[in-house]
Order: C-alpha cells, then structure tokens, then sequence
C-alpha cells in the first residue's frame, strides 16, 4: 500500500493544528472563518463513501469533535461540514464556523474571496488552541 | 416529542424521491446537476453532531448510498457532500454529482445561478429511478 501524503494545496493553504487517530487537522489560514480541513490519513482515496466502515465512524467522531468545538467559539451560529474536492482530489471535509456577519454569508464560502492570512504568530497560537480543544473534547468522550 | 415536518422551502425547491429508514430524500428541482437532498426525520435538529450514534451512523449509510447512485451516472467525476443550513435550519445533507463542464464547476453549486427546472413529467421520472436505485443499493448491503 502506498504511503499517504498530504496534498501539498492543502499544505500550503494551511496551518497545522493537530494529529488525530485517522486524521491531520488544518486550519485554513484566513483568519476571517474559524476553518478546519479534517484529512483522513488513507492514500488514494477522494470519496467518502470509499472510507471503510471502522475509519468512517472514526471520522465521524473527529468531524463532530471539531464541529463542537467551532460552535463554542464566540459568535457561531451554524457549522457547515462539507466534502468538495473538485480542485484538491485528496478525500478532505471542511469544518467552518459561520455566523451573520461573516463576509461570505449566507453563502458558501468556497471561492467566494482571496483569503486573509493571520498575522504572524497569531495563526499559529489559534491552531494550538484549536487542536488542545479538539483533543480534550475526544478524550471526554473516550472516558 | 414533537413531529418531524419538512421544512416549506425543502418541498418547494424539490421532488420526492424516497423515504428511507432515516431521512426523506429529495432530488432538487435543477435539471443541471444531479443533485439530492437527504433529510433526517428528525426534528428540531440543525447540526449533524447532534444526531444520536444510531441515527448518525444510518445516515452515513444513506449518504453513502445516495453518493454511489450520483457517481454512476453519465459524466459524473466528484460527488460533493455538504450540511450547510445557512438559510434553511433545518438539519439537511446535500449530495451533489458533479463534472468539470457543469455550470459551476469547479466552484460550489450553492448561490451559483438560478435553478433551471426540469421539464413537466421529467424530474418526476428521474426521482423515480433514482429512487429505486438508492433503494436497491442499501438493500445490497444489508444482505
């Protein structure tokens, strides 16, 4: 089996939060949106539907530890969870926090402006606290 | 408890498909995209992390099956699956076909340009076949 690899797009476009047990956890550097990109560490995959049943139930609890904790950030009124890949065919789901006065709203937010970078230091510090976030949430759950 | 009732909006931008064990499936009224919505029965609920385990881990089935269906299709390269709900709360899942010469590729479907109906008969016709697929596909895997 080959080895997986992330994607260098979503390198690129990220920041690293965290590794879970399927998957590595992004933030998409647009300090605009709370924005993970949850990446199930499985080569060659580009559906969902291609995950095995263990794995898939695996990234269910990683994509709904993730999902709690966007929504518990301030202002968050709605989580949209969505698997896209026509431009990045690595198997990836978006996680993103939205609320009334975000600048893409109501709309989605893919391709709907350039993003806005953090300054620096500042996205580093929110992916470190994101990740402690996400992780004590799925080790409450393991208890 | 209160009853599960579609939401107005849902039932005015779709046709019924098929009920499963979980959701209502509909099938949006764009003749462009083969383009499904799964709607759990459940009420009151607008996030997918708010699904009971059992519930969850049925729906992945039935997005899985729905997903299946709309990649056999003529054409289709990538599914998109996506709960957004910024502007219909209640808890629904899109599953999207896509290729790269539909109208929005390879940008999302949602808030790209007006639907464009099907003509009288031929979206019924559609939600019918698709519906028997779906239903025969989870019928396979519960053999």
């Amino acid at each position: 089996m080959s080895e997986f690899r992330l994607h260098p797009t979503l390198a690129a476009d990220t920041l690293s939060v965290t590794t879970l047990a399927l998957s590595q956890v992004l933030l998409m550097n647009d300090e605009r949106y709370p924005w993970l990109i949850i990446v199930p560490q499985r080569p060659a995959l580009t559906e969902l539907y291609q995950l095995k049943s263990g794995d898939r139930q695996q990234l269910m609890r990683e994509l709904d530890a993730a999902s709690q904790v966007l929504h518990t950030q301030p202002l968050m009124s709605k989580i949209n969870v969505a698997s896209l890949g026509n431009l990045v065919p690595q198997l990836h789901v978006h996680v993103v926090g939205r609320h009334a006065a975000d600048p893409a709203w109501p709309g989605p937010v893919w391709g709907h402006s350039a993003p806005v970078p953090y300054a620096p230091g500042e996205g580093v510090e929110r992916a470190r606290r994101l990740g402690e976030e996400i992780l004590g949430r799925l080790a409450k759950r393991d208890r």
